[in-house]
């Protein structure tokens, strides 16, 4: 018996509506049917790969394999790619773009109870990036932390480290998000564009990079405090190329990161559901059209703040 | 009453021997009777800068300020700038390439009692440097350690990471200083130049860039473990230049600083004693014409592996 599903492929030719199948579930995998899926900047850089999209599904588990332990039919789960096979490089006959998908159990997360698989979706990589940059940073509650970007990432960002208890500094290019930026929790708020040089409250402890592409990077080392933590979160082809001397006069650290790993992932969706952190959302049908549109509006900048897929 | 010494300044025209003077101590301010001074690339680097040079001075104290607590009279002193009156920023006028200097007893360490001065003058900069960036990015004992140079910083790094237990693997340029590598600690050496791609037998946790220039960060990126930390220590007036999404895919950590803070420097010195970790040392006069000697030498890279002016 097989299992077979329909996916959303990226193409040459554009987005392509297809069927893939499965065997029948053999070991611990599960089949779930996709209810959500958030729409990332990484499905734009894909949408002309021969491949499923999508990996920030949310859905319901409709039957597990045999050795499943903890998931049942019904149960409510999330979709995350673990590091060594992860998306865009392993399963490109399925993703979170699409009617159902097959995974691995120990690879899926419970959706909290009080959190809604719409809004947990941009929780999955977008969140659990950010996330992760402040949890490997080692954050600490008294800091001021710098987050550029307020996008997918950035509004998320804003929100967990307000909630940590951290001073949030916002960078954006203008001043037409600043009052949706501070009402997320952030303390101060620079409109960057032109500006030369950086005048703020106090230096930074950490500075989160959420832009799509690098930052001028030497205006944002003049308000680095010492040992300062750099985390640069665009995914970029070129080089990382940043000022060489004030790296190591402060003893700056730059620290690269994706998604984190299951426990911290398991961690932000505790922290995420405790503290109602919830993704600002524009919703489309998970639907050959909706996903078109919805990579549409993230690739022209009009994507306030997460684009979600929702299933008809 | 005055205190009058001798420097030995950089200048556009060479280095110049002149006098300086200091008035009488006060507060905790000691007069330290330099015996020895390690010669270090930073040396080189401010060797036309209207400055007196030097700053691996080890002495002895010959008179100290009415506020001093621990320093006495006889007692073998090392001196450090703190990093916010950093060497080449502040007092310009006197360094460890002098007859003397005077220096608060706050930025003085106490060389220990089985270690010589001629031995700890190149640990006040060299071996400070790079036990810091082993500290900082909290080396495990089980690490596998990179180090990138075998000059007056790999040499010291070898030593230290392997007394702290860890795999040290060692990359020259050529195979010249492989057997000295490996007395000193090395457990794998290999010789790049003109390698295309690194084949190691495990992955390394740690790197430490010792070299004067950047090193061919590619090759050495592929050869990282995940979460590894880069130490990149060489001062140079470029941007930092690396690839980038090997940084973020691999988790990697990008660690900048400098010589250790005043514990971190005790430590240090007390590890170095403990296991008896020396730097291989070329001696010159500290006269006029022996720092001009050092500084030709180790501008030509000649030195092995770092030189030490001895008062005569």
């Amino acid at each position: 018996m097989t299992i077979k599903f329909t996916v959303y492929k990226g193409s040459k030719d554009g987005i392509k509506q297809t069927e893939t199948e499965r065997e029948d579930l053999k070991r611990d995998e599960v089949l779930v049917r996709t209810t959500h899926s958030g729409v990332c900047g990484t499905d734009v850089h894909y949408q002309s790969v021969e491949m499923a999209l999508g990996h920030e599904g949310t859905g319901v588990v409709e039957a597990t394999g045999p050795d499943t332990k903890l998931l049942k039919k019904g149960d409510r789960w999330e979709t995350l790619c673990s590091q060594r096979k992860m998306y865009g490089l392993a399963d490109l006959d399925q993703g979170s773009f699409g009617t159902h998908a097959v995974w691995r159990e120990a690879f899926l997360f419970k959706v909290p109870d009080n959190m809604s698989n719409e809004d947990a979706g941009p929780l999955m990589c977008g969140g659990s990036t950010v996330y992760n940059a402040l949890h490997v940073a080692g954050v600490r509650p008294t800091a001021r932390v710098g987050i550029i970007g307020v996008g997918g990432l950035g509004h998320l960002a804003i929100q967990f480290a307000a909630k940590m208890g951290c001073q949030v500094v916002v960078f954006s290019g203008t001043n037409s998000k600043k009052e949706e930026a501070m009402k997320l929790g952030a303390r101060e708020f620079y409109a960057i564009k032109g500006v030369k040089e950086l005048k703020i409250e106090a230096p930074l402890d950490n500075l989160i990079v959420t832009t799509s592409s690098q930052p001028d990077w030497p205006i944002y080392l003049n308000v680095m405090a010492p040992n300062g933590v750099i985390s640069p979160l665009s995914v970029s082809a070129e080089d990382l190329k940043i000022p060489y001397m004030p790296v190591l006069l402060n003893g700056l650290r730059i620290q690269g990161g994706i998604v984190g790993s299951r426990q911290v992932h398991r961690d932000m969706l505790e922290f995420a559901a405790f503290h109602n952190i919830k993704p600002i959302k524009m919703t489309f049908p998970l639907t050959l059209d909706g996903v078109k549109q919805s990579l549409k509006t993230l690739e022209e900048g009009n994507m306030r703040y997460r684009g979600v897929l929702v299933a008809p």
